[in-house]
């Protein structure tokens, strides 16, 4: 067992929402040898808190931080059993998460949910991306960072969303300070895991700019923090800042401990922290300025190299190295997309299509999606916004919600299945246009992610963009993107552009735009623009918001 | 069975969309003694023409004469032989009917389907009210009345519809002369039947007036049809005008060959002709000023009396003796009820949801309204148009379509249930509204049709208009109305006000607002309104249906 070949090997770890997934790679070409998946017992905790049976209020989103551990405990013996190498030609590791996924933990990396005493508090566990309830807290910093006219706050489109590390904690503070005032860190999932594996506490550049306002070297002043709340103060230099790491730097070496529990030998590379969405970029190769990498599952994520810095309105981010090391990297999102196709083809199919989609021996997308095909583009008379999770980017507006125009008695499940899949495309093309508008022009379409897989929703977003769409070639993006980082963390090539040559690719079947597809859309697209624009920004959402959670408030009480 | 009693009968049939109903009622106190049914054996051609096994066109709804006289032919022996009683003590006879629903006939009354030269002919069938595809026939009508100042267009709020004679015979006219050209009368199903019984053609007030824009004495003028199209210039004279026929007055007696068929006897009363909501004002004693009575179906048909002459924007129109001879007549409705009820239960309650149902032994109606009502007022955060089917008043565009606001991944089904439930509610409120503006209020509002039995529906709309409701005492509301008719028209009654007091009524019971609901209603209202001019004005809609029927029509070809 200790002897070594000449063929070495990386391991990706990749945490989604509900599972997490180990990748075994050959270095040389990013061959993927074995794989091995891991659900999350507790899942998304977002009725009731199992600790106390107690019901969460609405938009929250808990995980479970032993969740994250027993993947490593389970995938990583897997892979090298399922392999059949030796453990020895395993040269490095790295992972990558949802963001912005936090939690509060104690110096030594503890997360407060395991301290018996705040066991009970839902504010002691990680808060994951789609924890939508720090609106309000969002809304004040947004406020204040244009009154005071802060530099960073066009860095993110004009403004940071509710999902990210300031609006969290700032939630947290103000409804819970027995635990903020008892964490020493305030961390990201994504960096916690790297600590549990390597022993170190560095913060990733990705999220630590993407999600954390680190900007030109420094986060939001204290001058700002205390006038959003006094107790607010110290909150940068007390729980926040760290080490910083760039993206596919090594943040330490396998501990003894970990080495135990993964079967991988101790003092191997471990990488520093990443996030899904990006590492994607470099398991489709497409880290060059130009290249929009749409990572589509439940909701998207779009990524993109860029040489130029622009003020993009509404768009996540931009980071220098958030991306690649020396660059500066664009992150625009949408919160719901397959999410959205699930939601529908779950609740409102019948039991008739049900028992259909069964005899014909498919799922219930694929039995949507073939009757919607039948017809031509265009004859629902259908129009959707995509804002069932809120408006990621440009709005950024997690309160908005979704509508649909055009409903008539003779309107089936599968035309609105069909608008609902065209109005993703839809936000796509929006955010596209709004990254051509600011002089950032996006020259190439590459789409990653679960929803790849669905060649009907992939035509309809070539023929709803115009733009050829080409497909990542792995089916396991962010592994691969993290077993790519790994190898560079380990020495195996001088940086990420060059190893994501020799690992990554996209394959050579593209998505063509039909052109009388296109004219059709282009007419839809100017009423999904009008929607979007018109109720972006009128309130009426917001409004029925209020007049939702008033109702439930009433209730609860 | 020749011997008489002191005891007197009337019949009422009442023709819906579907069916056919007869009503044996007791003269003296309108006791329903025995009714019965009989469905269409064609129902509503809507997809293709049975006799040539051919594709309609979209919006079109055809029927079958023939299944119009098998009702008789059932359901009248059928109820003297349930009854049981002498039928020489039935002293009348009286129908109601769907409006405008209308057909091509010869002099002698053959409808010209049954001629075999056009048995193949779509246009040679009956036009059944919701045959909306002379939408752009009604557009160039109401352009041409505004440009000319035709008085008679603002009778009609300013519009009139796709639904009635004069649309419907342009485009018969323009689409197919040659059956244009043949007929004698383009007369309403509601005469043709009376026809039938009686032999006289006598058209009745109420559709001549609310269908035909006979309005003070006259028709539109041969300027103005000659102005459309010049073939259409003798249209009046040559197809539609005929010997008109007060409500409650007598069209003449049943035939020989009608009392053979119906083993009723020859000789008695037949009342002229009637429309099913008109007649169930006197059903349920309605029939004073400010008394709005709703008909509440698959579509909604608002009746009123009243002693005020005004114009009141949008609705079906104001009419002398259109529903009580010598008081004025007001008819307003919604094009869409019951039916996108149906339409979401049917098509968007999940196969788990019909299990439920099923296990549950309750009706998918039933199932979706106990879910929706355990959850608070507004809850839902979702406010919807009523509009599948267009607008009918105040609007009176059979293009618009609908649309839901505040979808989220949360949504379900019973919440979108009660959403469209709710926005009917909010259409009867915006059509009571205008009244109200108008001049002509609306002081009571009284519910009858299929869907009092809901009383989910019922609270909804008491909390949603902010009035008591109270509900026609009949379960058979038209029947009863036109057995009501039919007791005048054979003298048993001085007039119709007379027959109600004595023979209609309402429940004891009533429906009566939440002061706490009337308050969310009133703020989701708001919302209501604003996308009701919005969209009802923007050109949004249209411009979606154009898109529609530009797609189908190129797949047609």
């Amino acid at each position: 067992m200790n002897s070594q070949s000449d063929i070495k090997y990386v391991i990706g770890v990749d945490y989604g929402t509900l599972s997490g997934r180990a990748l075994l790679v050959r270095v040389s070409d990013g061959a993927e040898i074995a794989s091995a998946v891991h659900e999350y017992s507790n899942g998304v905790m977002e009725d009731v808190l199992p600790a106390t049976g107690k019901k969460l209020p609405p938009d929250w989103a808990l995980q479970m931080p032993s969740d994250y551990l027993d993947v490593l405990k389970n995938t990583l013996p897997e892979v090298l059993r399922l392999s059949g190498i030796n453990p020895n030609d395993v040269i490095g590791i790295a992972t990558d998460f949802t963001a912005c996924t936090v939690l509060p933990v104690t110096a030594d990396g503890t997360p407060l949910n395991e301290l018996p005493e705040f066991k009970n508090n839902p504010h002691a566990y990680i808060k994951l991306w789609k924890h939508h309830s720090a609106q309000r807290h969002a809304d004040r910093i947004n406020e204040l960072a244009h009154i005071r006219n802060e530099k960073w706050i066009s860095r993110y489109g004009g403004k940071i969303s509710s999902e990210w590390e300031f609006a969290k904690a700032l939630q947290l503070l103000e409804e819970s300070p027995e635990v903020y005032n008892h964490m020493r860190y305030w961390i990201e999932a994504a960096d916690w895991i790297i600590w549990q594996l390597c022993g170190n506490y560095v913060r990733n550049i990705c999220t630590a700019g993407y999600k954390g306002i680190y900007q030109d070297g420094q986060y939001p002043s204290k001058d700002f923090l205390t006038a959003l709340n006094p107790k607010f103060a110290n909150f940068v230099t007390e729980k926040l800042e760290h080490t910083l790491g760039e993206l596919g730097a090594k943040a330490g070496t396998l501990s003894k401990d970990a080495a135990r529990w993964t079967g991988l030998p101790e003092g191997i590379a471990v990488a520093v922290g990443n996030v899904d969405a990006h590492v994607t970029a470099a398991a489709a190769n497409a880290v060059n300025p130009g290249q929009m990498v749409a990572i589509m599952g439940t909701s998207t994520c779009h990524v993109m190299v860029s040489d130029q810095l622009a003020e993009v309105p509404g768009m996540c981010g931009v980071v220098p190295g958030g991306i690649v090391s020396g660059k500066l990297g664009y992150e625009a999102g949408q919160s719901g997309v397959g999410d959205l196709f699930g939601w529908f083809a779950n609740n409102f199919a019948s039991g008739e299509y049900q028992a259909l989609a069964r005899e014909a021996g498919v799922d219930i997308h694929t039995y949507l999606s073939n009757l919607a095909s039948q017809s031509p583009i265009g004859s629902h008379g259908l129009v959707a916004l995509d804002w069932h999770s809120g408006n990621r980017s440009t709005l950024v507006d997690h309160r908005l919600s979704s509508l649909i125009v055009g409903l008539t008695l003779a309107t089936k499940p599968e035309e609105i299945y069909r608008a609902i899949v065209e109005s993703t495309a839809f936000g796509a093309r929006k955010i596209i246009k709004t990254f051509n508008d600011s002089g950032v022009p996006v020259k190439e379409f590459i789409a990653a992610g679960g929803l790849i897989k669905n060649k009907f929703v992939m035509q309809i977003y070539a023929d709803v963009l115009n733009m050829p769409i080409t497909v990542i070639r792995s089916t396991q993006g962010p592994a691969l993107g993290s077993a790519i980082h790994a190898a560079v963390a380990a020495g195996a090539y001088k940086d990420v552009v060059q190893a994501s040559a020799a690992m990554g690719g996209v394959e050579d079947e593209k998505f063509t735009p039909i052109p009388s597809n296109v004219n059709i859309y282009d007419q839809l697209f100017a009423h999904y623009d009008e929607l979007y624009e018109r109720f972006g920004h009128d309130g009426m959402m917001h409004d029925l918001r209020r007049i939702r959670d008033t109702a439930l408030m009433v209730v609860g009480n």
